[in-house]
């Protein structure tokens, strides 16, 4: 039985967990670097730009998205990007990532969005089968660009 | 004489202009649906999370940046994600795309940001060549996701 909910003050764990269990999934675990704190910050700040939900099976956390609010230029309005959808490693092809994403999109349009968007690495056929079974149009595949550090600051001299 | 400035209320026209251009270049261009106050609307609310620079010639808009706040689970923090880098047509190879990458480093540091990351279609050879010049890494390309309007409300059922 997979429950879906908010998450709430205290879930800076459970989310560091499902945040490092993706990366290691795909490869770069070494890059987390964000602690508990951080992402209980940044969640229950004044005006937050992120949200997350949490699956939990007998109350511990299965699963979780991480989301934050963007925009689209082309629609001229806010919509929703899904930064994390993770899924355990046990507790993967229970339904958990289902569940997550029909809760994602209850918050999407409680929140007035009429879109959700997110990247998903080309080689993942399960994740792709799940989001396609979800209703999710694929787009043409991008490059991600990204300027950090050092580069950033010469780029600014 | 290119000059970068800060979007102010009244730029929605030169905004509105560039995305356009933008989605006509990437073929895409009937998407286009926002109105100059919708993003006027959109720049110049309460705590907005979107800001915008405008590249001018002879007091002329040439093209834009319209960047938005976005979250790292990996960082743990806030990071500048970029949604338009826009240069129009007539004023392309003149130096406005570095100008522009420029003033967004300039931004992005001035707000604390120490990463800015973007978006670019894998054929745009020239986009490409210019943001490798300006230090940024190209990560693996991933696929888009986005479920919207009736998917989007079967999915929450």
């Amino acid at each position: 039985m997979i429950i879906v909910r908010k998450a709430m003050p205290g879930d800076g764990d459970a989310l560091l967990k499902t945040t490092r269990a993706l990366a290691a999934f795909q490869g770069y675990e070494n890059a987390v670097k964000a602690s508990a704190a951080d992402l209980e910050n940044a969640l229950f700040c004044k005006d937050p730009i992120i949200g997350a939900l949490i699956a939990e099976e007998q109350g511990a956390p299965v699963g979780a998205v991480v989301w934050h609010r963007s925009f689209s230029t082309n629609a001229g309005k806010e919509v929703m990007y899904l930064e994390d959808i993770s899924v355990l490693p046990a507790f993967k092809r229970k339904g958990v990532g289902k569940a997550l994403m029909q809760a994602t999109a209850r918050v999407a349009l409680e929140r007035g969005y009429d879109a959700i968007f997110w990247m998903v690495l080309p080689w993942n056929d399960v994740a792709k089968k799940l989001y396609a079974d979800c209703g999710a149009e694929f787009e043409t595949p991008h490059d991600i660009c990204r300027i950090k550090g050092d580069a950033l600051r010469r780029l600014a001299q």
